[in-house]
């Protein structure tokens, strides 16, 4: 879709369609909205990182909080957002041996203990193996690096789904 | 349950729990747990409605935009949230008829293209006749002092919500 379309959408339909661009915050795309009219995909990419970036500490850690474990339960239970699944499924988290979906489990858990939000990593520039070993790396950073390091992997997903969904509209027209 | 098991629970299961405390804003939930432990049920309420009041403006309108409308297309489509459900459901909102809907449905309109958000009610607090009278009335304030009224109604679904979950949970042990 074109940005036109973008900016003749009411909050409504600007939400069924942005709002999860940042996982399960909806309230982000919903507040984007307010800075409407926007001049292309980089303006309103610009919009949702400025909106997190004017977040307190503990709004950012929320944002970290709404996303699912890699390869945890919500993946076993199907409970994933549909763009989760697709993201997840291209890194091959969805066809991990025992033993890797065990060890995954056993990183996260130390990862949430250690940092009070989940390991979030932008999963489709990545695979299995790779997972595992940013994993066990990013476990060691310092907190504030930590936190930094997260809020840049879900920006990253922000701006793939962003331009997946202006992309995706423009082939179907 | 006592302020002590909400203080036990880990990221997971408070968003689990509170999540929706503000209507589809789990981001919200997940930022207040950086605060605990909470003291008391008061402390906790204090701590949501903060955050709310820390927002910019446009963080402001986009919690209300995660609202739906009362009597609207969702609770027809029967996609509502469970406890907006039985709110509107108390309010006796889903038991109008074609005409009170339809005029409800106008003047909800009405409201969304002059606020940019849709209009928000603590429908627990109120009735079926009283709603439509308050959303004629509201329709007619200044914008900055209808966002003030909103984000007063907000608070008091969270407060009703969150007394609720507090209680439930107590008569259950």
């Amino acid at each position: 879709m074109d940005i036109e379309k973008v900016n003749s959408m009411d909050f409504g339909e600007f939400v069924d369609v942005f709002g999860n661009v940042i996982e399960r915050c909806p309230l982000i795309a919903a507040a984007v909205w307010s800075q409407r009219p926007f001049s292309d995909l980089e303006d309103l990419k610009k919009h949702f990182f400025a909106f997190i970036d004017a977040l307190p500490q503990s709004g950012q850690e929320g944002i970290l909080r709404c996303h699912p474990d890699l390869a945890g339960s919500e993946l076993r239970r199907g409970t994933l957002t549909a763009e989760s699944q697709r993201e997840q499924s291209a890194a091959g988290l969805t066809s991990l041996g025992t033993d890797e979906r065990l060890r995954l489990a056993e990183l996260n858990a130390q990862y949430r203990a250690r940092f009070g939000f989940p390991f979030v990593l932008a999963a489709r520039f990545s695979d299995r193996a790779a997972v595992s070993r940013e994993l066990a790396r990013r476990l060691l950073c310092p907190s504030a690096q930590e936190l930094r390091t997260a809020l840049g992997e879900v920006k990253k997903i922000g701006s793939l789904r962003l331009a997946d969904l202006l992309r995706a509209d423009a082939a179907k027209l």
